[in-house]
Parts: structure tokens; sequence; C-alpha cells
């Protein structure tokens, strides 16, 4: 699809390794816009993308990530719809996911996290004036909460979630740069969450006991037992 | 990856154009334990796939979805670091996310829905006894619910959600075998959920506002706004 498009618009993030999958005979633009530096607005994108299928242009609008999570994908389908502008969504890997495979857990078990939650800590925005979650109305210990653009005030943040009555052992990552050559983690507990340190945008915080594995890695206990029913079954085949 | 292994493990969903790209030496076996037919239990998934790996055999165990999302990953993953076999978690596109993107819809919308929770309705299983999800715990008019596995007890499902005080009139789309050529969809509110056709299994039941423009498509307004707005720039430039 990439490969066919006229014109490229991509985000910031999008890794050149995909960039390079365009035509060589492409318009590609950087139209990103990272924490604040608002070089151009997303009615300007919107716009522009109308102006180049109006001119029969193939344009693909590239996002890293899912473009339906925390990706501003629903202005730009309204301003497509509204100026009649035929259009397909094609989904990708959201980051919460993409870290949670990077750490090898998964973000649901049976035993200890039956949903997830994606949800979006808003304080890597300058705009301090915007809404902030109410943790209450959601966050509880049988689920894995997802939190992108955590910010950098742990301090804060921990207060928050203690105050609505997560357990402090519950584990907590943070991932930077999820599935890219640059990520990094931190991994801790809720309530050393403001030890953690500041790591560079775009990060995602994991927190539930589904990530229980990732702090017990050293020390596994539960595991042994999944083991021993495997070992009983092998040596019974 | 695939066309590496040696032996590959799959799941009932898989698509055969994803099997074929396994090496014509590789060993193919269908895993996969549909809606209760049992055939074969998670312990001897976990089984098959260390004894694999001792034979110094590189083994693929293919999931559809995301297998972090309601794919029983846990489980396996206890299985192998209890085994001491190394693996590698890669992530896929969880049905919820297949689904919006086929909607050509936002799961989250700066002006309507600010988290996306996705919980297992359970329905879908014959074991009765497991836990239902507590929908007034987290179920909340600006989150959109993705329910994986909703059953077809729409009857019961409406009241319960109702109780816990969402909107009536909040969109529901039904979309079953998401992303794939069986996809069938059916477009309702929450108020008239109990209306819905029971669909084929595997199905994810998405509710919330960030679903308004697949019921407005015959009617848009807001996009009119967003259209307005991209006009005045283009007649700008």
């Amino acid at each position: 699809l990439i490969g066919e498009a006229d014109v490229v618009l991509h985000d910031d993030l999008v890794a050149d390794a995909v960039l390079a999958l365009a035509s060589p005979r492409a318009e590609i633009a950087n139209v990103g816009k990272r924490c604040g530096a608002k070089s151009i607005t997303q009615a300007q994108i919107n716009a522009r993308m109308i102006e180049c299928a109006r001119r029969n242009l193939q344009v693909v609008r590239l996002k890293s990530g899912d473009p339906g999570i925390f990706g501003r994908l629903a202005e730009e389908v309204d301003a497509l719809e509204a100026a009649g502008v035929p259009f397909e969504v094609i989904p990708g890997i959201t980051a919460g996911a993409a870290a949670a495979a990077g750490l090898g857990v998964s973000l649901t078990d049976r035993r200890a996290s039956s949903r997830v939650i994606m949800v979006s800590g808003h304080r890597a925005s300058n705009n301090t004036t915007r809404e902030q979650p109410n943790w209450k109305d959601f966050a509880r210990d049988d689920a894995t909460l997802i939190i992108y653009m955590p910010g950098n005030n742990f301090v804060l943040l921990r207060a928050e979630l203690l105050a609505a009555n997560l357990d402090p052992a519950m584990p907590a990552v943070l991932v930077s740069h999820a599935a890219s050559p640059r990520e990094r983690r931190q991994s801790t507990t809720l309530g050393e969450l403001h030890k953690l340190l500041r790591m560079e945008s775009p990060a995602v915080l994991l927190i539930g006991r589904s990530l229980d594995r990732v702090l017990r890695r050293l020390n596994p206990t539960d595991a042994a037992r999944a083991f021993a029913e495997a070992e009983i079954l092998l040596s019974s085949l």
C-alpha cells in the first residue's frame, strides 16, 4: 500500500525502514508535531490530505502505533468523510501491546487481570488545563492499566493512583520508544513509582498484576508450578 | 520467522495464507480449542512446545489477534520460563483494533472517548461459574468498551450495562470474524442491544461514543464542521 502511494504524510516516529517502502516517485512529507511543538495543525493535515485526494493522488497517512488509539484518527476521519474522500484505516500495533510483547508478558491473565484499560496521562502536553483522568472511576487491581503519555510527574501520578486504592505492590513498568531500537525500560512497583527516572517521550507506563513476571523473573515460583505440570505430561508421553 | 520454524503450533483462527508462509519441511499442527471443545488442553500445548524446544527445534506458536489480549499467553510464558526455554513474543493486531479499523473509526476521540477498556464477556464459555465482569466498576460513558467473547445473551448484557448507568443512546457495533473475509457487522445502540441477532464466534462488541460516526454516516453533522475548517484552510493556501 505504501509502495503505491503518490503522497506519504507521516509522523515523526515512523521508522526510516517503513518510509523506504515508498515509491521513489512519491512525495514524502513529515507532518509530525511532537510534544507541543505545533509546527503543523491537525486542520492543516486534514486540508493537505483532502487537497491531494482532489488531485486524484493516492495518499497514505502514516503513523506509528495504532491510529485509533490516542492517534487522533477521529479528527482526520471526520474531515475526510465530510469532504467525501474515500479512505481505509489500516490498524497497527499500539505502543502498549508492543511494550508488553517486548517484555514477554500478557496484558490479560485469567488468574490476575481480567481487562486492559488504555488511558492517556496527558501530562506530556503543555496544556495543563486539559482534563486529567479520574482514576477512581476505573483503576482497579484486577485490570492492567496502560498509561500513554504518562509525563514525568511520577510523584503526583503515584499519589493519585494510590488514592484510587490501587495496591502499592502492583508492578509498574515504564517503556520508552517501545519496539524500536531506542527502547528502554524501568521496572518498579506502584509504591515506588516516584523513584522512576525521567524517560524520553514517547513512553507508556504499564501497571498491573499481569506484569508480576517481570519483577519475579529472578525468583520464579508460580512458574515452577506450570513447569511441574508440563513435566508430568512430558513423562507420560 | 514463520518461514524459519521447524514446528508451527497454531490456533483454529489462523488464516491459511499465514500458514502458507511456513517452510514445506515444517511440521504444522492445529492445537486450537474453540468454544469449549477441549480437544487439547493448555498444559498439553505447553508440554508440546517445551518438548520440541528440547529437541532443538524452532517452534512458532501462532495465534490470530494479539496473544497478550485474551490469548492465554500468560500460561504459555509461565511454562516456557520455568522450563528455561528462551522465547520471544511478537505482538499482533487485537480483534477490537481490527474491528474498529474495519469500521473506519477511532477507539479514542479527544472529544468523546478518553480511554479504551478491553474486557472479556466470558459468556461464550460453557463454564457458567466463571466470574462475570462487574460493569459498574469501570464502564463509563467517556470510555470505549470492547467486549471480547460477548456471547449471545444480549438481553442480560443490555440490562447489566444499563444498570451500570451507561447511556442507552450509546452506539454499539457487533463484529464477527473481524478483519477476515467472513467479517460481518451489526450496528445498534445500547438501548436496542437486545435486538442484536446472534452472530458467529469469534465476535467483539464495541460500545462507545467514539462509534457515533458509524450510526450517523447517513447524516453527518459534526463532520461538516471539520470539513468547513479544512475548506477555509484550502481556500487560503
